[in-house]
């Protein structure tokens, strides 16, 4: 593959263009452009430039929107490699006779191919930055130094194990030796996976090593009734509560889904500043139940959007995940003005940059931010006429749309071709590994 | 516009491609061909055509999967002009302080380039038979002659209003000027809006007029909780035991909506053989709230898909519409085994044209159905690898995957280009409409 690292980056203008910076509710121009300027923005402004002199790069916006690219707070990105294998299943009858078989299977390299399918697929769907919990992590950190993309990366740990030792070893390396680099793009996180699979003595220890690595913690949390009943039953406290108890919040955490909450746990999450990953789509799919999520929100909660691992959603679509989250909160409480369009882009950006503790990088389009911007083709039946740009881009888009992406300054797509991942190839390597996995 | 009436239909092949007729949960061809001619679909089989000589046009299907065309079984064309004016709003006040006022500004000519907008729109996202209610339906169906399109339409009409004894009027002179017209692609069914629009003594008149033409019923109905209740209130029955009790069902009907129903008023629309179309996305998004679809369908009723107007959700695209399906009844049952992929393609496709009476013309590909066809294309990194194709276009898929779409044996669309409509024109005939309404 080609690599990103390295690439020159240099002066562009996007002119002509509609601009959604996310920088709050009334933010809107209507006929604008932006200067970019190696891996930062230097400009967003009403009109036109004062000079189109200068640029390395011109990209016309004419019927485009620009907006922040899209933060996936949580997936697990190989699980590409087991998009549509087992659907409409109980959750364990699925993990157990139909996911745990196969995820035994994957090699470093089948993680690697599966992480740039998930890659392409995230760029070419408007994603700029995705926070990751899987295994052979090395993998996935060289698919992202590669594909240009950003990330938020953790091992998964599991204290039940019986690589629990070798999860925090290899942490420390994978911190140690990832951690910043890329230019930057490429962070990582400790990823305990769940308070039901991380006792309170392992989580110790993870905390001991969060805190001297200096980076925070991404876990697996009440996503459905009978971990919330079990936890309840071992420890006579809500998940959220145990995890307040263990002093798991005395540092920043990721906590994705927290579908099953008592209304102490919203405010312990608001207290303590845990943001939470949203999945409206994953949720719906596996029948977890529907997360209180204009409550985290009336609460201050931090909440980004996330869609899980493609086995379980089965895209990593943050379009339709937009769009499922309105719909979803609207008829849950049968109030139509819930979640009102705005509100719902502002968590598949800005707000998952303060998610993954990046909000002074990415997430708005603002001078000084890092060039991580996506521009949506308007000239399409299904956004006609365009009354409103923000509410098509909820309640009308598909991931089609998104016509251009940047990250760090570099454009990773161009009117929708790939200009750092072999496409092909790495569809041609899906299948392979896929025959492989099944023989 | 280009007119499609008369254009010469050709004898087809479509070559190497998966084929998932429709015809019953295990049927799936994973390499096979189609043969049409003229209007009609010859032959669907496993393997390689005998020959591929005699044929006019051979398309590759390689990589692609072929299924019946999307069936729409309920919308209103022309509010694609409204797509996005307003959102957000609770029902009566969106509808009176924004919709109505402007739907009175709509002229025919306006009526007809929504309608195109819509039916742009409508061959993009792979739909090849709509259901329509709305008004100026000459236009409307104008629209659906000249773009190649089947559609079953019908003039709304609203008992209580000054135009009720117009709307019989116009009703008469559509079905005997369009029913059966465009070599069969266009119907008629009268389209009496609502129980609460259309008292029964009106009810009475529309019902005589039905069974004098020999055309069914197209109506909302049980949509919101305050239908239900001033329905209850003003008759002391509910919506659908009222048009039982006038005597509504003894012809064939396809109700919109059905999201407020008894147990007793599922037996009903069961005894009855009325057939529901369902819009999961409408009734999310205008918190009307969720139907007993499960329920429905294990009672035996016919229960199709739709959109609903452009400006109630906001796009036409079917894909979408299937994956909120699935999932909301998934989640709002806790159980992830309900609404399997299968089952939620069949309401799109076979039972749609069963709820529009259409059931021996076109819904499942099979030797002397119309040739109503369309094929996605799988080459997608978010359509990788291909475990299951079936999942993968109810959990994966997104309308811009259609790739060629075949109404009545003429392609329509190829490669995504429109083949009957001005694309270009459209949207700026849309655009220039929409600053007129606004003017």
């Amino acid at each position: 593959m080609q690599v990103a690292q390295g690439v020159q980056r240099d002066r562009v203008l996007i002119e002509n263009v509609i601009v959604v910076p996310v920088t709050g509710p009334g933010e809107y121009i209507s006929h604008g452009h932006i200067v970019v300027e190696g891996q930062y923005i230097m400009r967003v402004a009403a009109g036109n430039p004062v000079t189109r002199e200068g640029f390395d790069r011109i990209i016309d916006g004419r019927g485009k929107l620009a907006l922040p690219g899209f933060i996936n707070t949580h997936t697990h990105a190989a699980m590409t490699l087991l998009r549509s294998y087992a659907d409409d299943l109980p959750l364990m009858e699925w993990l157990e006779t139909r996911i745990w078989p196969l995820e035994a299977r994957l090699t470093g390299e089948d993680i690697y191919w599966g992480s740039m399918l998930c890659i392409a697929e995230m760029i070419k769907s408007g994603t700029t930055t995705f926070a990751d919990m899987y295994f052979h992590m090395d993998q996935v950190a060289r698919a992202v130094e590669e594909s240009g993309i950003r990330a938020s990366l953790s091992r998964g740990m599991i204290g039940v194990g019986p690589e629990n030792e070798l999860a925090l070893t290899e942490s420390r390396e994978l911190v140690e030796k990832w951690h910043g680099k890329a230019q930057g793009r490429i962070r990582f996180l400790l990823g305990p996976h769940a308070p039901y699979t991380c006792p309170p003595g392992y989580l110790q220890k993870v905390m001991t090593l969060a805190d001297e690595l200096g980076v925070g913690i991404h876990i697996h949390l009440a996503e459905t009734r009978s971990e919330f009943e079990d936890i309840l039953r071992q420890y006579g406290k809500t998940p959220v509560a145990l995890m307040q108890e263990v002093g798991l919040f005395s540092r920043p955490v990721l906590a994705a889904h927290c579908v099953h909450l008592t209304d102490e746990d919203i405010q312990i999450l608001a207290a303590n500043r845990v943001a939470v990953a949203h999945n409206p789509q994953s949720n719906m799919k596996l029948a977890s139940g529907i997360a209180r999520v204009p409550e985290l929100l009336q609460a201050g909660v931090t909440v980004g959007l996330e869609t899980d691992g493609a086995s379980s959603n089965n895209n990593q679509d943050m379009i339709d995940e937009m769009r499922s989250c309105a719909f979803l909160h609207k008829v849950s409480t049968m109030n139509p003005q819930i979640m009102p369009a705005y509100q719902v882009i502002e968590m598949a950006t800005a707000k998952g940059a303060q998610a993954l503790g990046l909000e002074s990088e990415v997430g708005v389009l603002r001078p000084g931010m890092k060039a991580d911007i996506i521009l949506v083709n308007l000239e399409k039946p299904h956004l006609y006429p365009h009354h409103d740009v923000i509410a098509h881009l909820v309640y009308a888009a598909q991931a089609a749309d998104v016509d251009t992406v940047m990250v760090d300054g570099q454009v990773l797509m161009e009117d929708r071709r790939l200009t750092t991942i072999d496409e092909s190839r790495v569809l041609a390597e899906a299948a392979r590994i896929t025959t492989r996995l099944l023989s």
